[in-house]
């Protein structure tokens, strides 16, 4: 793997000198064609073996490009707000808009590799970290981003004989730490564990560059070539997404049974008997949301559902039982200009709660695939790959102590009729209906064959659906509120048990 | 001051619940008509003595309210990227958006009340922070928030029978700690305290609504209807910043003398000498940054100048010199959709940079007493009260160890009519130069005036502007550098002293 980096590569002053203007007014110029165009976000890692021109790279870099569009970051220990988040939090929380090229000296990589080396993790933590990230450049990819990743590298003999030299010379001592000495003893490992990770992760929307980092101007050289073409390729033909499709959208209708008209819309619950169980089940989502242990985890809670089905008032009763300072609702609608120049799902990212919070989601990352889908808003592709998406998102947010509630609310076709016709009728909630739900209503049957899929594709082990008859309102926020409880009590009882 | 919230204000049942519905049905509806509407921004604080009722009212602001369109905020302890910045910038963050309320348990009063109680500040620090806080909210309110403060009372016997009677029952007995009785201790001491606060504090725009907190229900329906009725005034009429301003926007003419006028612009530097002193700069610049003194501070270097002046090249020199981890360039442009919901100063404050890091504002606030007074893109008042809340910006910047400096790039008419052609006729700088550039130079006049007002205005002794004489790029990058380099140098130097 690092074959070709180790031949000695080596440029004369006059050669790098020759290339060097062209290759800088070309940057330049390509650079300020992506700034005017905003198409796409350029993530450029720089990382390697130390020594082997890391932070001089991202110094040139920033020279030679116009540094009001560069983003650099250096990603040392994570803040305590970054801590409360699932580890890729930090790295969403960073990236560069359309437009802008975002340089990460210290990325994804860094802390999976290091732990594995210093033997703090096992070979299968590794690959997972290595999944992830996988997955996290697919997704920017298939947003438009293009996505450089660099790995300089030194051979053993080269490294020894930089450490050698630095020592010797009084004035750059001081740069040669024990850490230094340290890692150089861990080289063998070091190589090891970057090859593997190198060949997991070298993807055709996110390769791997190895680059020999002996000599600076061969070093350099490449470096700017390789962002001069990958861009050049970028802006001319290469973000756009592709077109067709493997699979099937949805499975082919055999029978008439499905998920939606199988639920039990007669489901209700009596007026006396609801106020008793709704004050009992507030009462313990507030002894729950006060347990000394929901401070150390946090809660999403998700809702869909039909238009007019009482997302509204069941959230409330949520939030009724709850205090204030410790919950957060996110209602969801159009993506602001900056959340349009992010990729998809960093919106919701962005809002994701820090540890001892609730965050409801009033509508969610599953517009992609409910609304965007039926209305055309995005490409098939888009829509297809979000499911993926979402499934590896949640599993981010439960691996990191976050409980995942997901609610849809269903109501009948004919109870929806019943309530646009009241909504128009009463002038305090006439805001509640808009041309646009009596337009959604008129594709019923799209939204439930999309609602069908969605279910079936991301109600997972981890992170269930829980299907909400809504027809009855209090039967919806009874099952609502229980269901929420339960799994809030589930964490915390499997805290309890890791405590002891 | 606290005298009608000592009068045993009560509420029976049915007068409560005779009010309540119509209450109710009113907030809600004049809620949406604020979302709808999104004009300004509400900010309730929510404040007094403990057992007042803080966490009831937040709770029933919440209950009655649509809950998707209000942001509480607890405001404990701050987080390390909290501490990294001025007091002031948690603050900043948690602004809700136009639109959207937001309730603050917990605010800009709190900690320096504490404080004072506790006898850990002096009185004078106490006024200080008061300042401060009239100031950012008369900023707030001539941006056209509406803001509501209220205290709730209790008297000191009131307080011991709430106490007691906690305690008396085995169901609440856990409410009532040690720091309760400690804080009942104070009460005298509170009081004084308070009472100095609220008078100091309770501003036309931004008022005190002190509210006897013994009974519930008169608590509740008293909050229910100040906010009612405040809401209500604001959306009918409030919002409307004043148009007849009391001073004149710029001094008479008299004499021919003028600043931007004196200023040498034969200046120069010779090539030789400038490479020579260039990197002499730049390697002092380079070891300031990594001194480890530097991790205790940050910097803030504000760039404005005329248009073709060279902003962008003297940028470049000093990013150069720097580890590009521990700088940020921020290009200021038109704000986005977000920046428009809120404050002016906003789009400023949330670039703050931590501490160890130095920002670079690429244009800046400065834009309102320039560009936007010249072109009218605000009115008169904004940009004459912007002087006074750019003082007070970078004033809180200094005080939290940020160093502040500031360059007028100065170019001569003829200078830049001959940079200006040389822009079009190179292909590659083409892009840096538009319409409106030339559109721009035919108000040179209305420019120089807006330069002399800003400069006379907010060239203080804490943050002096330093005007380059940029018609000789070389000598303008020396000057810059020089600068920059002997205010962080200061800034180290003062931190030593202070260590030893």
């Amino acid at each position: 793997m690092f074959e070709s980096a180790e031949l000695g590569h080596k440029l004369s002053k006059a050669e790098y000198e020759k290339e060097l203007p062209a290759l800088r007014e070309a940057l330049l110029n390509t650079q300020y064609e992506l700034v005017s165009k905003k198409g796409f976000q350029v993530v450029i890692i720089v990382s390697g073996v130390d020594g082997g021109g890391r932070s001089e790279s991202v110094h040139l870099l920033n020279e030679w490009l116009d540094p009001r569009h560069v983003e650099t970051h250096g990603m040392g220990s994570p803040s305590d707000e970054e801590r409360d988040r699932p580890v890729m939090w930090r790295f969403w929380r960073a990236l560069p808009p359309k437009g802008k090229i975002g340089i990460f000296q210290g990325s994804w990589y860094s802390m999976p590799i290091l732990s594995r080396v210093y033997g703090n993790t096992k070979l299968s933590d590794l690959d997972e970290s290595m999944e992830r990230n996988i997955f996290f450049e697919k997704m920017l990819a298939d947003e438009g981003a293009l996505i450089l990743k660099f790995w300089f590298h030194l051979s053993k003999s080269n490294q020894e004989t930089r450490l050698k030299a630095l020592e010797k010379d009084p004035l750059t001592r001081w740069r040669v730490t024990d850490r230094d000495w340290h890692h150089y003893s861990l080289y063998d490992k070091f190589q090891k564990t970057t090859a593997h990770v190198l060949r997991l992760t070298s993807t055709a929307q996110a390769q791997w560059y190895i680059v020999e980092g002996t000599d600076e101007r061969y070093r350099s050289l490449m470096l700017g070539k390789i962002l001069l073409e990958s861009l050049r390729r970028h802006l001319d033909t290469g973000h756009a997404p592709p077109h067709s499709i493997g699979g099937l959208p949805s499975l082919p209708k055999v029978d008439d049974r499905q998920l939606l008209r199988a639920l039990d819309m007669n489901l209700n619950v009596e007026k006396k008997e609801y106020e008793k169980k709704l004050e009992a089940l507030q009462g313990r989502l507030a002894l729950l949301t006060r347990d000394p242990r929901f401070q150390e985890i946090s809660v999403v809670a998700v809702f869909e559902g039909n238009d007019a089905a009482g997302k509204g008032g069941a959230i409330r009763r949520i939030t009724g039982a709850m205090d204030a300072r410790s919950y957060q609702v996110v209602p969801i609608a159009a993506p602001t200009e900056e959340e349009r120049a992010q990729p998809y799902m960093w919106r919701f990212w962005r809002h994701l709660p820090r540890r001892g919070r609730l965050c409801v989601f009033d509508r969610s990352w599953y517009g992609r695939v409910l609304v965007e889908r039926v209305e055309g808003y995005c490409s098939e592709y888009d829509w297809m790959r979000a499911y993926n998406e979402i499934n590896e998102f949640e599993a981010q947010l439960i691996e990191h102590d976050m409980v995942v509630v997901k609610f849809w609310l269903s109501i009948s076709k004919d109870e929806q009729l019943t309530r646009f016709k009241a909504r128009e009728q009463t002038a305090f909630k006439h805001f509640k209906i808009t041309e646009e739900d009596w337009r959604n209503r008129e594709k019923w049957d799209d939204y439930e064959q999309a609602v069908c899929d969605m279910v079936d594709r991301t109600s997972t082990e981890i992170a269930p659906w829980t299907l909400v008859e809504a027809n009855d309102k209090r039967y919806a926020r009874i099952k609502i509120l229980k269901t929420l409880c339960d799994a809030i009590e589930k964490a915390l009882n499997r805290r309890g048990k890791k405590a002891d």
